[in-house]
């Protein structure tokens, strides 16, 4: 049979028990978290809670304690988590460690492993990934890296800035992305946070407020790291990049479906809850409307990441794929979370309900991992090479 | 495992061959049916060729001669041959026939099968679904039916008006929707074009100009019809309705959504074959984000209808899913068609380059087979239901 | 001759003050106001600073002390006020006092122009506008009303609850809306903050942070007001609340589209200085697509509110005229605000370039005032009353 | 006092007598235009009664014979005769006719308006601007220009070819640009019909069918004409197109403004008259919605237009302002002719109800007279110039 859209019973098991968790554990600590910010002390508290509930890292490959989910199926689960958004910190399937996880599952040597990786999988740990950088250094194209990593005797050396690392306070390691002083080319190393030189320079007060450790600044002077920091091989600091970001995009996507799909949830109960005008809100046509249109696009969503999670487990390089995707699904969600705010009138924009904190929070998924633009130009670009060769060929 | 979106050899098989069919043989002859209209010497002609290539009626069950294929994978194979506005007509797969096959396969007796069925999807003859009227009748609300049907001394009177009926003129029988005098429940019953009494009274001018016999008017008077006239059981004309309409959506979109690649299709290599402004128009950022979003909606549109169409080949009745898809996939093609056209600049509204025939003929979709509104209100309600039942669960 | 569109000397000479006072002394207490919060010790500092650039409260009258400008021409110079998100407060042409000195102007005795609006003019006490109630009470459909005014001796009592009640905490004194035990009929009524029974409950976290005194949620219980603190009629207030609503509507989009410019302006100042993908930001045709979308609708924004100003303080009663002004000022800021967010990419969202902050706060705008949906209900509703008209005479 | 939005009494009269005019004179003649094209005989039949109602040519210059009316105050006008698509044609206010009537009143010698303009000015002929080239020569971007002008004894000779010609066939002569073969610059001469050498060698066939003489393709294949023939000064051919195409745009701004109010109001007339789902389709939210956004952007399109011709008028260049209003007025008709056909429904796409003929005639409206994206382009680098000019002064 050629097509197959239905979930195994262990995905499906999986995912009531993260539904039953996030509303029953979760979500009574989210509007504290909102007031106060989000801490270590919260995440511990709510990890422990996740590994008791038998639902850890669905991600995570199982021998190393996680789910050992493929990618395609995890994504039922990473978007059931997202319904809180402090689901996949409990889950520990949140940015951006679980992208670190996946590329440190596929790249990092064993003592890599067993110092970095296994802490990481086991909550014992949050680490951050440290590419973006200030301009006119690496923002959106990652070319114009301006952080440098020189080689020294026994090791390297890394000077320069980074901005907008998220989790950077009170991650244990960073894994920097530099530019080979020498080559040009890009290499990624592991940075303890105790090295001296790596400092902590500042937080952007962006309008999201739920990443633990926030976005941060971070300066890299003089930083020295030993030949073992080097992740994979000196160089390949780009492809690993790609190694990380395509399916990292997706696993954004899926919290983030989650995240759209929790704000319509809200809206319509509070719609069929409300009398206005004479009739029940939920029965007024323009609320119709916005409803009927947040089902038919997270339908659309979830079809499509579902499609693309599918061809990158089955071994697609997925680059294009993931990049319609993640455009597709980033503006699909910010124009869901957009109408139930409406829908939800005077207080939408309120963090009481919730949905005026989803508001806020999922703009920046338009802007990261490639905006919108960025990844539009990769995609015409592509398609426009295709129509070439089927000119040439006709 | 869980997902498979993959594709059976056959599918592939018949895919490739419908590609070069439509390429070699369907769209060599669009130009000449722009100007003259189609009509059916071209489309015995082209349907005696579908024939001869072993791609006859893909969807058609495979006893009384079709391909056998299952809903979702016919939905590769109609989109395939979409990308001809004569390309589904030529292989027996087009709007009104197709959906009329699948409701007498569904629903007629050994009878009707032998004398209306079977010469059907031989391609023998055209049909036509009689259902909407004009207004104050039945148009996107069906219950307003007002041609009726009297029983009669072996068999029913039928009298009314219908208007919009694609392809009356020309057709050997249709399938008229009417409402039983006494008990006000909707019938359905065949009816043979040489039946005095059905006449047809007048073509709406629309602006799309390619589907055989056009929108028809036809009017009952007095109309005998016997008792086997009836399909299936009398009364039960709404229920049918609702076998024929759910798939019959899908359909349209599978057919609608390969024009909207070929109008893409075209544009990109239009694109990248034109020089403005100093460089190659597709390398112009706005001309690539018309086409990334075209490539990005389409990947959309086809995901999610190819889940409903997996959904409703494993039984779903299919209602909900087929109504949002049929939404997305007509305002996603319209879209796709309408930044075709603009791609396209001066000639972009040109039958010539086939893009302005496309966009004119296409506009109708998002009326007919229910509005977007219509969908819409119905898709919200249920939403509003769930949002209720769990509420009350809460 | 017909049309004019050209500004006064004097709309010119306080525009440009206002542009220079805005930029020197508003714009750089910003930071510190979006860190700490809008306080009415800044607020203080900052008015006085107004009054001596000679830019006082444009919008109120002169014998009062404000710059007397007709709506049209005060339209020019709250826009100009509005491009820092403090420049409003600080000229006292912010909401809600703005409306409240107009609404006071058009109906307060004398005894109330002396006590509670010349204080107001003068910035010498704030005030708010108490008429939105948490559900099942007064929200976008007012008619819902449900606190309470009983006719009692000497004066009236009031009970209820408020919600939303932006800069309650710290006015000297609310406008209530309440509907007369009696009759039904909603009254307004002056209560001193100081009145026992008039209880602060709450604040609405909401993901806007600039409105001195947030929020707020207010209890009235068994509240006692002297007959003289009705505003105008007893039984007057919904016509009362159109002397306020139309205009303040059209204010609040003169404010939010100078802070849209200021946002546009930001953007745009940044994308002529960054370099990506080797060629400056502004002159890849998607940033400029982004760039010219804001151009054109803040373009088409102005000239609506222009005209539907003009027609305000022509006499025009101007219901119709302000609520498709309201929703499309509203539509258009918001769009124009978030292609400014993405046109700045990873700081896109931060409060630092200050687009970010405009961005969650400009949200609710498309909700408080009449929602964009209540707003189109009423004018698709006068559409259909002018087309049964025409029908009629046909 | 600053703003004026009223109109004078002689607009008013001028704009109820066309009004009155198109309702009784013009409309009666749209059906049967609209099956068998637009000829010179309907044409000059509708010209003799518009002269005879006294309402003939507002756009043109009083002393040969026109209505004198300043652009802005033509708006009115020329918005009120496109309700019909053949209402501009019948008041001569069409184009290309209108628009070279400008250009040659601006430019013209006195011979040439002698025997160019005044016949054109009355009626007694038709012309056509041949600018536009088939790829690769001029289509949006003018300097692609292939067409030469060679200087010869006594007069230039013309070669090359043209496409898209609007209304070439039938006219008494061409505006042909050409580049001087010499020195690259482009010139403006004028063909007379007759001139052997200039042939009309096709038609283009597109989804719009109201345009005299179609959209024609022209060869100019050693054509002479004499030194009189050149239209200003030879190489300042793209000056004189500004001349023609600033106010150009804005006249099809009026027209297809009035076009799309025409299908508005078709469509909220129907609307009102039928039922459906147990109420008036006007009253159904989701048609009310429709209905708004079209009252909405309307109103701000026909606002925006106002200023852009006021702004002309008063001696502005007008470039700027133009691009920005043609892009919006002409997304804005494309959506509310868009949303006309979705409210009217089964029939909305025919040309019984006119506003099937609208959508598909007004298609090309966002790409000729420079497309979207080129005046967007042109928008969006003047707001990087000024950006830049701001940045250096900070």
């Amino acid at each position: 049979m050629a097509f197959d859209f239905s979930l195994s019973a262990r995905v499906e098991q999986w995912r009531d028990t993260i539904a039953d968790f996030v509303a029953t554990t979760v979500i009574p600590r989210e509007q504290d978290a909102f007031t106060h910010g989000v801490n270590d002390t919260l995440r511990v508290e709510l990890q422990q809670a996740a590994k008791a509930a038998g639902i850890w890292a669905p991600q995570a490959s199982a021998e190393l304690g996680g789910g050992g989910f493929r990618l395609d199926e995890a994504g039922v689960l990473l978007e059931q988590a997202g319904h809180s958004l402090l689901g996949p910190l409990a889950l520990n399937c949140a940015a951006p460690d679980e992208g670190n996880i996946h590329m440190l599952t596929v790249i990092a040597t064993a003592e890599q492993r067993a110092r970095y990786l296994q802490p990481l999988v086991n909550g014992d740990v949050r680490s951050c990934f440290a590419m973006t950088e200030p301009a006119p250094g690496a923002g959106s194209d990652p070319s114009a890296l301006q952080t440098t990593a020189t080689k020294v005797a026994g090791g390297w050396r890394i000077d320069g800035r980074k901005h907008l690392i998220t989790g950077a306070e009170g991650a244990a390691f960073s894994i920097v992305m530099a530019k080979d002083s020498e080559t040009g080319k890009a290499t990624m190393l592991l940075v303890d946070t105790d090295n001296p030189g790596m400092t902590l320079t500042g937080h952007a007060r962006t309008i999201d407020t739920t990443m633990v450790g926030g976005h941060c600044q971070l300066t890299f002077d003089n930083v020295f790291v030993p030949d073992e920091a080097v992740l994979g091989e000196p160089g390949e600091g780009f492809r690993y990049a790609q190694v990380r970001l395509a399916p990292a995009r997706l696993t954004h996507c899926m919290r983030w479906l989650g995240a759209a799909q929790r704000a319509h949830d809200i809206a319509v109960e509070r719609a069929v809850g409300r009398h206005i005008f004479g009739s029940v809100l939920a029965d007024h046509g323009m609320a119709q409307q916005l409803i009927a249109d947040n089902e038919i696009e997270l339908a659309a969503a979830r079809a499509l990441l579902r499609e693309s999670s599918w061809a990158l487990a089955e071994g697609d390089k997925g680059s294009e794929s993931s990049s319609r995707t993640k455009v597709f699904v980033s503006e699909v969600t910010g124009r869901v979370v957009d109408r139930s705010v409406q829908l939800c009138g005077g207080l939408g924009t309120s963090e009481e309900l919730v949905v005026g904190r989803i508001y806020a929070d999922i703009r920046a998924f338009r802007i990261y991992d490639g905006s919108s633009e960025t990844h539009r130009m990769s995609i015409a670009k592509r398609a426009a090479r295709r129509a070439t060769a089927r000119a040439d060929r006709a």
